[in-house]
């Protein structure tokens, strides 16, 4: 089949470091081919479709493109609207309307949902029409693939993060906390302990939603490490949970704030501060530090890690060959095929959406506390190459002069 | 003069990314000459001093010095203990026991004020003795100085943060705002600005030290800024007070938290999360976030000027030769002398210690809600090479089809 018509490409929910490579990737792949009579980009997602605010990206240059591709968060805008039935049926319109026969929508899983129903819709109505999911999302939670477009970035500023608040840490001694995006998963927060060198280096603890936070365990947990260390360095998931699945966060905030899709916003630096304030209470250590890493991990200009990069860019151009080539719809997939190496299968549409995937038991420890080798082996070439070094003085010490 | 004995470093006060190069210059450069006995770091600082804990510099690979001058935060550890003159006098009877004839000190003022007082020390026992003080601080705020090494790269991390942010917030709309660190100069803050490039582009508003901060007119601000463009991006020192002197900080932290130098400790997210929900409430705008930079932007890994790092190693290689070569005391300080090149001299310590400089008039604004293009042309360099650019999609609209 050669179906005649528009491209459509959306980019949905949270930015990412290199979601553009995946724009730019569907983008230019779809240009080559003469069916394709335009490519549109949706501006804010899929608000821009209902509204029909599109650009016409077919009359954009090749170079700025390029730059655009390395420029991170979405180049499109984005929304955090959760469309249900009705607002995806009229999403189906205006693409009908537009003659739009191919919909590329770059997202995590609640956009792989819109991409099903509004694909349904198409189905129903009888019209021709490709719907392929792109994957992205920071927090790495996608079934079915090995890791997520964006995941890789934002897992290396969170090494590096660590990287330097561990040296700082070891200057003045103490306590440093540093809560990690992650509701559900945590993969993001597990991604502190990719650059530790030294056997004392930190984070020395690990706290992810996978397993149940508990208050009495963490501080038995942080005073053996400072008694060992005379510091600690402990990386946190936002959403870490009590063993009833509530999270720590969500009861200290007041005013509980939540977005469209029923998403408790974490942010703010209280879930740090619990901690921190816990800490100085009942272990009686006074240099006790937290920082919330908020925005900065999904958007730092200048972090982004070239395996990531690369990766998002071919998701992107592998959904319009998907859809151009074989006619299927389907969500694209990343498949680890060696140490390391890569390889793109499109599922299902409904194997994806809706759904969230967890660390497995075998990248976290028994006691609940760090990550295992089996992470730092999965996750280490997902943060690229030319990761730097943190290097200590080895000098030996000089012998005292003077009694003490 | 030949004085012959030994060489002790030692680095105070809070850590940068290029403490370690001065560490670096002045080791390396004293080790050339043939009346330094030996090389001697003092771990922790000052508390290294008086207890005798000293690392032998002269038995280190230059390759590993090397290695340690590109890694940030203080290799020789740090530490806030602010001496008093008995503690001085401890420092002196340690020097003096162990033959250091040299003693560099890394650190920002209250550091180059140790410095003085242990010279007079020495003066008064008639020991010769040559101390230099080597500029250090993130905060840029020392006398006599056009800036000093540490702002740069911190700088840049805090524009590389403001870029991600502002391209970030424009995808979803709202307000930012982002609390820097800075308790009475605002030349960190005012670092947000440096990558701005769109009209449209934030931080649209800075706040630092410099100005009293008024919540009525920082909500005016904001809605002006928030009618203009659908959204707003903030930069706010974490020092910013009232039109009294005291801190909006610490209006809300119910324990305050002091360091030996009398240093509240305003960390923590609380100044933003009081604005955050300030303009919540007062601006009925939902979508308001912050995030508290805190310990990220003077240790994060990989962010680096080059212009600073070159300028942190030379101020370390002007202090031995000071010392050695010139056979005087005094603080190593970075005057301008083109666009960008710089020299160094040498002034009395007493005309820098415990002094503050501030962010001169015609760097901000006179509604003081922002910098002026002098700020960036003086930053501008300071920040280094190799900054990337972001870039924006420029394709026209699509005309609308269905009628809404």
């Amino acid at each position: 089949m050669n179906l005649t018509g528009k491209v459509v490409v959306a980019q949905g929910g949270g930015p990412t470091h290199v979601i553009n490579q995946s724009l730019v990737g569907a983008v230019l792949e779809s240009r080559k081919f003469p069916q394709v009579t335009k490519v549109y980009g949706a501006v804010n997602g899929i608000e821009g479709l209902v509204n029909e605010e599109f650009m016409d990206l077919t009359q954009e240059t090749t170079h700025n493109l390029e730059q655009v591709a390395m420029t991170p968060s979405s180049a499109l805008l984005s929304t955090r609207i959760k469309p249900d039935d009705a607002y995806c049926k009229e999403i189906f319109k205006v693409l009908r309307a537009h003659d739009v026969r191919y919909f590329f929508y770059i997202g995590g899983n609640d956009s792989s949902d819109t991409v099903r129903i509004v694909n349904e819709n198409a189905q129903r109505a009888n019209y021709d029409f490709r719907a392929i999911h792109i994957p992205k999302t920071i927090d790495n939670d996608l079934v079915l693939n090995d890791h997520t477009p964006g995941y890789g970035s934002a897992a290396r500023f969170v090494a590096q993060a660590f990287m330097g608040v561990n040296l700082d840490n070891r200057a003045f001694g103490g306590v440093y906390i540093g809560v990690v995006m992650g509701r559900h998963a945590g993969f993001l927060t597990a991604a502190a302990s990719l650059a530790k060198k030294y056997p004392d280096d930190g984070p020395h603890l690990v706290y992810v939603p996978e397993r149940a936070f508990d208050m009495d365990k963490f501080l038995q947990d942080v005073k053996e490490v400072y008694d060992k260390y005379g510091r600690c360095v402990i990386a946190v998931s936002e959403g870490v949970q009590d063993e009833n699945g509530v999270a720590i966060a969500t009861r200290l905030v007041e005013q509980v704030e939540k977005d469209a899709h029923g998403n408790v916003h974490l942010g703010g630096g209280a879930l740090g501060e619990l901690l921190a304030n816990t800490i100085k209470e009942k272990l009686n250590i006074s240099r006790v530090r937290s920082d919330t890493f908020g925005y900065l991990q999904r958007s730092f200009m200048g972090c982004v890690s070239d395996v990531d990069l690369h990766e998002a860019r071919e998701v992107g151009e592998k959904a319009a060959q998907f859809a151009l080539w074989k006619d299927v719809d389907g969500s694209v997939t990343i498949q680890r095929t060696g140490n390391y190496s890569v390889d793109y299968q499109l599922r299902q549409l409904h194997e994806i959406s809706a759904k969230t995937k967890y660390m497995p038991d075998e990248f976290l420890n028994t006691r609940g506390n760090n990550v295992t080798d089996a992470f730092i082996t999965y996750a280490r070439p997902l943060i690229g190459s030319g990761f730097q070094d943190a290097y200590r003085l080895r000098a030996p010490r000089v012998p005292k002069i003077l009694v003490k």
